[in-house]
């Protein structure tokens, strides 16, 4: 069954992971969002694009969920030492691969291609796929002013209240033609429990990208990355609420209306069944938290079920 | 007294770690090779300005001569991870140096104020040079191709023999205006026991600079490289049998007649002083060789007092 799957960061990764357990090797594409890149240090990071790449090789810190097991922050700390400003934290390992991404982005080489090219030395058998080759940046306004996403995200740990979001260069950005071509052999979409707004949200943006899930005559579920009004990782909740939607499954569902055939939420969110079905989706409702590894394949395997029985 | 000292890598650098020690902080400006620079995974690596940096900065790896101390490989493990050829060995304390200094670079910071700014952070108080603000390349012609130095110098190991060095981009390099400032302020110049073919060569060669020191009035002074016919470090001697030059100080003292009013030799050349001095120099035999700090310093104090015997 040949899969492409919606992802963010780090619970994105996590369902993926599960995905490519769940199906056989090759058969699942993730189409990752690219809009939290940014330049460091003349680097090109690419937070999105790494957790997955990290995770589905299986080299991810497991306690972080983001980096590369077994890290070491020794160059970070000589970079301190020549009075910069350390508050990303980038380790070694993972700095061989910013510093190989932006030699070769330099030279011309897609992100597509480059990412290709180190998600396949690494190991990895899933295609892992930039929601767009063009760059485009998350730009988070807040009351202190207007901050890059991961200035927002990570710098000042998300303590300030989103006014509005907004995707510098997604005018300028085209579904990658490897996009295109996993979206048409997919036998089934699954958006992952990742953030709606900063993380789907710019896939669901690339121009072309919506009609190109509309046309999809393939069943298209969402996995609820809000369980019990709290996200599952990271600033989804606070970010729902600083915009002015419910923090709640249906919340994220009602931003997929029309979008989506079927939706997934916790069991502990049943009661909004009634209400996520009223918006025109499928509902199925199982234990979506993934603590380990099991979880994520149980998980990924259920969500391939409901996808077969809306085809069916 | 105020020195300017031309160096290249290992050998240079610890004679002028000796003046830096022998001099009140701020009278040594080391003018630096940089034409055995190169681009490494896009990242600009300045093999003699990290060595003399290094070794200024009292943070070198004493063994190896470059490199920092206490050095790990963990992005170069990872690099050789992604399927790349790790053939020259960047520690992850060196490569913050060479992201950092690539930023800037690519920010449009000239090399020297680059330069200035990482030996500062560094706590360095002597001014470390480059030669020249623009790239400049030592090419290599071996029977076996054309080689850049550092694919000479590290990766073939030295092993192919020189035919001859050409410096690839040396007509559009010019003397930085800080080297002209330093040189005109000082009471001496030393020609660092550096190799004369790639390391104090291209210094000479840069537009200028001969100029410069045919106008300067206070003494010259070189201390030989080869010491009993051999290299002390590198393949000086090597490249010299390959270009037909004599094997011996006397060799080196040649390639520099006219150029300074002394030569210092090591004890063990002392039969060769007559025919050096019929070069027109002044000679002076002593311990050139340095096996430690204290070498340093003591040969340092008596190049310094040479030349101020030169200028008397």
């Amino acid at each position: 069954m040949k899969v492409v799957a919606l992802a963010g960061g780090v619970g994105g990764a996590k369902l993926a992971a599960g995905l490519q357990s769940a199906l056989l090797p090759g058969d699942l594409s993730v189409v990752v969002n690219t809009a939290d890149d940014f330049d460091l240090w003349g680097l090109r990071v690419c937070p999105d694009l790494d957790t997955v790449m990290y995770t589905l090789a299986g080299v991810v810190n497991k306690e972080t969920g983001w980096g590369v097991a077994d890290e070491s922050f020794t160059a970070l700390n000589m970079i301190s030492a020549y009075g910069e400003d350390a508050w990303f934290k980038l380790g070694d390992r993972d700095l061989a691969t910013h510093i190989l991404r932006t030699e070769r982005l330099r030279k011309d080489v897609s992100l597509t291609e480059t990412t290709a090219g180190l998600a396949g030395a690494l190991g990895v058998q899933s295609s892992i796929l930039p929601m767009c080759d063009e760059p485009v940046s998350t730009i988070i306004k807040t009351p202190e002013g207007v901050l890059e996403f991961q200035e927002y995200f990570v710098r000042r740990g998300q303590r300030d209240k989103v006014l509005s979001v907004k995707l510098r260069g997604i005018e300028g950005a085209r579904v990658p033609s490897e996009v295109q071509e996993a979206i048409s052999h997919a036998e089934a979409v699954v958006f992952c429990p990742s953030n709606p707004i900063v993380s789907i949200g710019p896939v669901l943006a690339v121009p072309g990208m919506g009609e190109l899930l509309a046309n999809f005559s393939a069943p298209k579920v969402a996995v609820s990355p809000i369980v019990g009004g709290r996200a599952l990782k990271g600033p989804a909740d606070k970010m729902l609420r600083s915009l002015n939607h419910e923090v709640s499954a249906t919340g994220v569902a009602r931003m997929y209306e029309g979008v989506v055939d079927g939706f997934v939420i916790d069991r502990f969110d049943e009661e909004e069944e009634a209400g996520i079905s009223a918006l025109g989706m499928h509902v199925f409702a199982t234990d979506a938290v993934m603590h380990d590894e099991a979880d994520r394949e149980r998980l990924a395997r259920e969500v391939l079920l409901f996808c077969s029985g809306l085809g069916a």
